[in-house]
């Protein structure tokens, strides 16, 4: 089975991996509103998902492999009684899916019982996790959220913001959390605050979520985002606040806004349709082409296709046509059949594209080897012109904080000129939005961002090549 | 299990019933090929899923429920080989999922081995089965194919294709079929051509699927549309015609260009990308509105809402975010949670929406009580005015062709004037699109449609009250 | 998955294909009764399982593949209200599993419902399937019921007895039948007895089933078996007996006592417990062995082995350890591993065995395969002789009344002498139950039976071979 | 689905908790070895098996809920490749299935990687966790093997010997374990030898299992058993015994010959399967009865009877059928259908009951329900008087060594003298093996054992009772 299929959701793209969710509201059915704030966060993770709920005695979880509907019944759902829970789920970049790797993680240690999910990527972890071996913790899984779980347990603090305050002196990295205790819930966002989290009110309580989509959905007011470095406490008194280590500069993640994120999230304070728009208007003001039309690679380059458009004066048309049942298993076509898997998922509209010189926006590039199949079906089907516009700068490095961007060595813009690039995609004209004219488009609410994968400035050290997976369990 | 989830993808939409394929190509793997074409035309149907094949001495069967990835693996493909090939994907509108109606139907008769699948309703299936009941015929499923199927056997013809004539005679009511034999595949389509079917040309053979979609994305050319009451047998020598019983003017189903047919698709000459876009237009002269933005009612909406504002130079925004991973499984939501389902849907942009007048354009209105949802929600994410632009005309009738629409009883325009259902819906304006505007986009070229369930002209009879079910296995 | 496991269960025994069960008792949950009668009966057929429920109004219809407690939950049962039902258990010979097959079929045709499910084999199902195709029928499975079903419909006759009267004329072979109306059941049994079907009263109703271990399950009370050629009608009356065509002698499958049926029923007057205790004692007077332990092939072999224990006085030992976990499913041992596959069902115990003279009371050999590698087993544990004592004659002939004992050309039996099977399997010695010995067993109450696979006195005539598998769809 | 059905396999029997396997033998595929090895040990644990295997470089693992055939695929077992491996089958005392608790249990500490699998019970897991806790540790199931893990860690010893060594002075309780590094086996007994284990020669390398069942299933010579306290380590060097700490006087599990260990198992040098027949002959010798047969409660009180029978001279008879098709699900009767439940499990066979005076057999009696209504069934059968013979002491203290007893105040023979009970359970007369005669039967070879639930005199130290459960994660 598992050689027979492979995963098309999303080729050539960078990878997510993780969302979470957390809530403190009695009177409501907190494992339900989980769920849907899971399904509203699902993009950012479809391999498992999981639930744990207190009651003011116990954490009891729930947590398996697939998308939310299929991990969790009714059934699941309505033993998970309590008024606080914490949710997660997971992407993993590890083709053989490994159910120990699930996520909430939930334990026992000195001071009871806790439940912790984790969005971000820690960059000592090998270190860490020696030092911990050294002394006689053991390791099940390989997850950077069974070492957080160690140090918190190691700290032994009087309080667990203070425990999260030694662990983040110590613990390089991105790093997103909620946690859960027997009868309250805490968030908090690493020093950077590389990856997104925010905060709501719902009923007589709160809620933190990746993204703010989660919490409009299950109908919650937004409130803030978490600081960088910031813990929240959600209990019965409402949310207290603890500043925990800061770093002197953000870091967030600009691929969030470029590809990441669903659009109707604000995060950060920028709404992301409207950054994504933004990038089109950009692009078309740094690469302005003599076109018929513009059209978006569905559906992560509409939106800057339409700024690209509005712009340009050139007229919108949807020329790719994307096949909306394309699910994650897949049967792998012979040599015989391989175009066919790509119209699969993408179908050239021959009525729209016959004769046209095309502007075609894409949100980013990887690998390349998508781009260069989509360009031949357009010319197959009639286009006389393709002109490829991405909304992002070149992604040049690896990411170290939560992404998965492939093998630097993999990376098409680490190999090649632009010229060649464009030659090797077959393509009239490529252009990728400078950085420049993506920073320009947050300056005037002065965001701080991590652009690591574009010019290899990265915020936090990052690990040394021969640590990688020293300790992997996998 | 069944209990506690309910369909989601679709509420209050008219439903399409099938989608068909077939193939005759040697030396291609046939049953990959249709595999794809079905994946092609999953949007015609998501209950269940079927290929037959044929190898010149019999014909092999594989079908189940669920999705067309789901009911197929590698390994069963592969033991599908042969020249020829016949599938179909089908949604049931009955509540309990049906084994027994799954389709391709096949057989053994008098003259070997057969497999049908089809695509419509038949009008007068009732007294066909009554008919061959009385003379010993039995009956498993409350298919119309298995009908077909009786009577094609009993007329026990020197041809298919005569069977096929005098079937057309004796059977009223819309339907594409395509069969399969030991050794060729046959295409019909019904005397009024209601349900849309054509044919292209793959390698050193030919392919005929429900919609052009499918043809380009196995990579077959368009040929041309099958033409109402015409019959194609496709086997080694090629392609051959025989015109069967022909009626007068054409009845093509005007919905399949409103709502169900993919934006990629052309058929019977008219793109249905075009066509919608045209419908917003066409809206935009009928229905002016002083408005800020115009959004869509996503997916189905937004080329009308382009359209719209292409030709009002109202501003396209998108201010619903559609939940791209909402499958066919849900846990039924309690009261207290009952709204987040819907956001979870369709979750309304307050970035976007705030203090706007908003044109929102939907495809159409069955029953309305989703629109009344949609409504307050854009109102609470802070929208000033909400219009709502239909492109199409109210429905009033039930389709007996092969869509369901609900129950007459059911339909919110055929119970209330269009002053009531804009106070129902609380929207500031309503306006459907006219029949004579949406009849005037196709006049270029002289389409002939059936109508029937906007103004009741039913092309062909349809079936008494009292007899509706009667043979019903269900 | 279908490639690398393989059957265990009995390997090399042949493998009766049906047990049928039928109630009519108003006030019970006659579906969760007919759902424990089919687990009494499980042991005729783990393929599939089957229950149709009638209420006076339809019939509903639960059907799948696999054991009774796989196919239904206390759900699918809640949800088969009504007052009758029939049920079925069956085990396929294809290789391959086709859900078409699985049992009871319901259909409609010009009376109304109808369900059906059938114990046995029609021997001239190809003249009735070509006559029926000549006059327009359909068959799309390869099941003898679907024949029956449109026979009976064809006849269209006053009474279903009737109607079945008609059948028994045509029909030739081997059927045990339980039928549904919307409001009554009906069982019939064929003009030779071949397979086994008795009566028994529970409640204010009555119950059909193959054996009557399903009725004393249920808490019926055992009336009497159905006669050969006999019809009843189960309905708010009580019990109506039409005596159908009868053949001059009965003909009950003698098998059925040897390996199939379970030890506590008692069929045609015989308890298959005593009588396979008797053919031990009487293979004891035929053939006297000078040995130490008398151990049987669990479970088959062990009531005959008890009665040669207590009739030669050899000491009952158990030296032949089964292993009670083996299922379905096994994993195909690669030929390093090969010996341990058996050993894994079939455990040798050496304290038992080691330097002892051993008889070896087996029910019957067909291929004689396994008892060659138990032999093996038995003397590399340790046994100083081994002599297998078979409580039946010699397989000779295929049977064609409802049981499968493989193809002719792979009985051991008709291919090779006594001395040279007996060198063949290494046995010290070898002997088969005499035909005289065995029914000499059953003389005191005068039975009738069929002894076909012994003899070749084939009581209804078998198909010729050249229409083997003519009109199959499989 | 969980609260449809229920657990049907043992009403009223203790269970055992777990069975182990381990080899190391280059040149064999010992994940397929292992896999016969746990399936001859399924008897011991069905809820969960686990296979992890090392090639010299890792440890990799495969476990999965439900029994063996079903966890594992030819796939999956092809993956796991090297030349030890180490294996689990689990029965859990907990209503709820736990994916958590399934074994082995594999983690990397400061030495490296290793996997764990574990039968028995520990008595001071929860002092031995506190303790680790307040150092740091965290658990993440309730294990007793999670315990063992962080313990072996803690000691990071110079070899696992010395860990061992270390642990057994720490640990109190039972278990036989086998432990996995990267490249060889381990296996040791607590000071007890409460649970067995045994040591086999295959091939090149060594096996070891619970039961010897296990090693002749799968090809291996039988060596000896592992003694209280002592460690192996299976290496390329063959076998190497370290003798830990050894208790005074072994206290082997009575129990096992009772009830647990398969009949063909030979342990601790006395063979099960006579040892259960001996019981029978010394119950007939202390409880003589004027009866006209002697019937098992099959399966477990078959060679009690057996013995019986012999001592007595009255006749063995089968008086009560098993339906060997009974598994794990079973649709929970309601009121209505109650007895038939019980029936469709054990059928009594009239026509060997109907009149007599029966002595019944059975194993054990713990809380005496299901004794009560199997005398019920013998005597609506026909049965005259019903003297129940029970092959074992009255059970009346809880066992804290691996089995689950129930509690101590479900226990019948607790709570009431012997007539009361025989009163309750309504036979004619009740006789318990003594305790005397039970070990009579052992005195031979000078045994020495556990009889705790007997006589209440515990080797080890039990739990307090406040601590029950106190560091449960469930």
């Amino acid at each position: 089975m598992l050689n027979e299929v492979s995963s098309f959701v999303l080729p050539d793209k960078p990878v997510e991996e993780c969302g979470v969710f957390g809530i403190y509201t009695p009177g409501l059915e907190v494992a339900k509103v989980t769920y849907y704030g899971l399904y509203a966060l699902q993009h950012r993770g479809q391999e498992s998902a999981g639930i744990a709920v207190a009651d003011g005695r116990q954490v009891q979880l729930h947590k398996g492999m697939g998308l939310v509907p299929e991990v969790f019944t009714g059934n699941s759902l309505d033993q998970l009684t309590g008024h606080a829970a914490i949710g997660h789920v997971r992407y993993s970049t590890t083709g053989s899916s490994q159910p120990l790797n699930a996520q909430p993680l939930v334990f026992r240690y000195a001071k009871g019982m806790m439940g912790l999910a984790h969005n971000g990527n820690l960059t000592n972890i090998t270190e860490l996790r020696a030092q911990l071996c050294a002394t006689g913790s053991v390791f099940q899984s390989s997850t950077d959220s069974e070492v957080l779980v160690n140090l918190i347990a190691r700290y032994n603090a009087n309080s667990l913001e203070e425990a999260l305050m030694k662990c983040m002196i110590d613990v390089k990295g991105a790093y997103s959390l909620v946690i859960i205790s027997e009868d309250c819930v805490y968030a908090a966002r690493d020093p950077h605050g590389f990856r997104p989290l925010c905060l709501g009110q719902l009923g007589e309580g709160y809620v933190v979520a990746s993204e703010s989509c989660a919490l409009t959905t299950v109908g919650a007011t937004f409130v803030r985002d978490v600081a960088p470095g910031e813990i929240l406490r959600l209990d019965r008194k409402g949310v207290t606040s603890t500043q925990g280590f800061r770093a002197q500069n953000p870091a967030h993640c600009i691929f969030e806004y470029i590809y990441f994120a669903r659009p109707d999230s604000t995060m950060d304070s920028f709404n992301v349709n409207r950054v994504r728009r933004e990038m089109g208007r950009q692009l078309a003001r740094e690469y302005p082409v003599e076109a018929d039309i513009v059209i978006p690679v569905p559906d992560s380059g509409t939106a800057a296709a339409r700024g690209y458009a509005e712009e340009s004066g050139i007229p919108f048309e949807e020329g790719l046509m994307k096949n909306r049942y394309i699910g994650r298993t897949f049967i792998q076509p012979t040599q015989q059949l391989r175009e066919i898997a790509v119209r699969l998922k993408l179908n050239p509209v021959r009525e729209v594209l016959e004769g046209k010189r095309v502007v075609m926006v894409d949100d980013s590039i990887v690998r390349g080897t998508t781009s260069q199949k989509i360009v031949a079906m357009l010319r197959a089907a009639g286009a006389k012109e393709v002109h490829l516009c991405v909304s992002s700068p070149p992604v040049m490095r690896s990411c170290y904080y939560g992404i998965d961007t492939s093998d630097e060595k993999e990376l098409i813009a680490a190999k090649q000129p632009l010229e060649e690039i464009c030659k090797a995609i077959n393509a009239d004209g490529l252009h990728y939005l400078s950085l420049e004219g993506l920073l320009e488009i947050f300056s005037s609410k002065g965001g701080h961002f991590c652009t690591a994968c574009f010019d290899g400035r990265y915020p936090v050290e990052i690990p040394k090549p021969r640590e990688a997976g020293k300790f992997s369990l996998e």
